[in-house]
């Protein structure tokens, strides 16, 4: 599917005193439903291109679809907004149990509230790959260069799969969950993949962010943005690399520093 | 409640070449539960403050709740993050049919799906309220001034309930949909109203804040930022005011632009 995600628009602009009509660009939004196994799991609202990569990626990280090869049909309805996935051995009724519960207990906030994602645990990352601090710089820069969506619109968020040297999948969205969905489902259908990966993405960090990344075994998350402070202590306790406010020659590294490597310089 | 929604933390900043800890604010991520006539709604990921505007913001948005009357019991308990609110006639089992469903049509994109929500129609708004682009920008260069914990953490949005001359409620959320429930929430349980209600926003607008001003009869959106087409189609259709992009002396109107008048100055 090729379709733009920005059309054109007659919009009163006001400056000041003066007053005229103008044509401007403003990005789409579309709802996009996902029915798995027979059933209506979500709608989501989301630009409308690339249908298949968000409703992959969402089930993904939802942990929902854990092999390509369970992928028994995936139908994709552009017009209507629809796409169709049924896996291996999936049945009707089997959704619910699935989707994401939080366990109540006794305390408050994190380390006492479990969460728990379908019936996949969450495990802990321990890849050892580094990365110097001008090769994040670097990544951000070329990020940000393709951001030409909201160079225009000022409307999506944009996300990228990396390794340590450049860009292997990129997407823009008006959401920002969205746009990680749409790049983890790429990379899922079409076998996307690097020894180190690295996610990249302009949206603030919560903790959905944070698990979405772990539950693709990638090991360092780098937004321009700020994280909270939920998704800081889970990517403490789950082995993430966590880099935000990436802006200008600088950015904070605020879990696992380990495996940025200020002594080393590009090219070691 | 008068929990902080901003911490601090050690972080490791990188500046070109050097590197070093410092302590640096961060906000607050938590889960909150509501629980809904005895049934768990939905559990939303925000700023650990006011969670009791927030549950009632979210069921007033939805359309669950049409009247401060309707509340017969209101119990939040901010340790745990839940907020039961049982309704007058509220009973086990009539949740999940009152729940938001998209209904999907034979065509693409509004006009051919229908929305939905709850049982609740949405009217088209016809208040004959106007406001100057003079206001405008002081309601906006006062709404930026109280974004504090932007300013100091990156990591909310801000949402105000304003007459034409002042915000009348304002709270900052780690979601722009949060922050904009509070708004709402605060407003429906402690009677803040005026006959000339506008909604400002420093997030994007896209279809469901529409459908959430709406829903509140309120007349005009405001934005710091850009709408999505769905969202000017919406306020079109249902008759709201949305100006977006408003920054130094400009705005866009994207949609019923007759309520600003552009020949009125303030005071007239």
């Amino acid at each position: 599917m090729t379709a733009s995600i920005v059309d054109t628009l007659r919009v009163l602009r006001i400056n000041g005193d003066a007053s005229h009509y103008i044509e401007d660009s403003i990005v789409k939004e579309s709802p996009l439903t996902i029915i798995f196994n027979g059933e209506e799991l979500v709608t989501l609202l989301c630009s409308p291109q690339h249908l298949d990569y968000l409703a992959i990626g969402y089930l993904v990280s939802e942990g929902l679809l854990k092999q390509k090869g369970d992928i028994k049909r995936l139908l994709t309805d552009d017009r209507r907004g629809v796409v169709r996935v049924d896996t291996a051995g999936g049945s009707q009724g089997e959704t619910a149990k699935l989707t994401f519960k939080r366990l109540i207990t006794s305390g408050c906030g994190w380390g006492s509230s479990v969460y728990s994602m379908g019936e996949v645990p969450i495990s802990r990352i321990t890849s050892s790959v580094s990365i110097a601090p001008s090769q994040v710089l670097t990544l951000m820069k070329n990020f940000q260069q393709r951001c030409t969506t909201f160079k225009i619109t000022g409307g999506v968020h944009a996300a990228a799969l990396c390794d340590k040297n450049e860009i292997l999948a990129f997407h823009e969205d008006i959401g920002r969950h969205n746009a990680i969905d749409k790049v983890l489902g790429q990379c899922f259908l079409e076998d996307i993949t690097t020894a180190e990966p690295l996610l990249l993405t302009s949206g603030r960090v919560s903790s959905e962010v944070v698990l979405k990344t772990t539950r693709r075994g990638i090991s360092i998350l780098i937004s321009k943005s700020a994280p909270t402070d939920l998704a800081v202590k889970l990517a403490q306790d789950l082995g993430i690399t966590l880099v935000g406010f990436v802006r200008g020659q600088r950015m904070n590294v605020y879990a696992n520093e380990w495996r940025v490597n200020t002594n080393e310089r590009p090219g070691d």
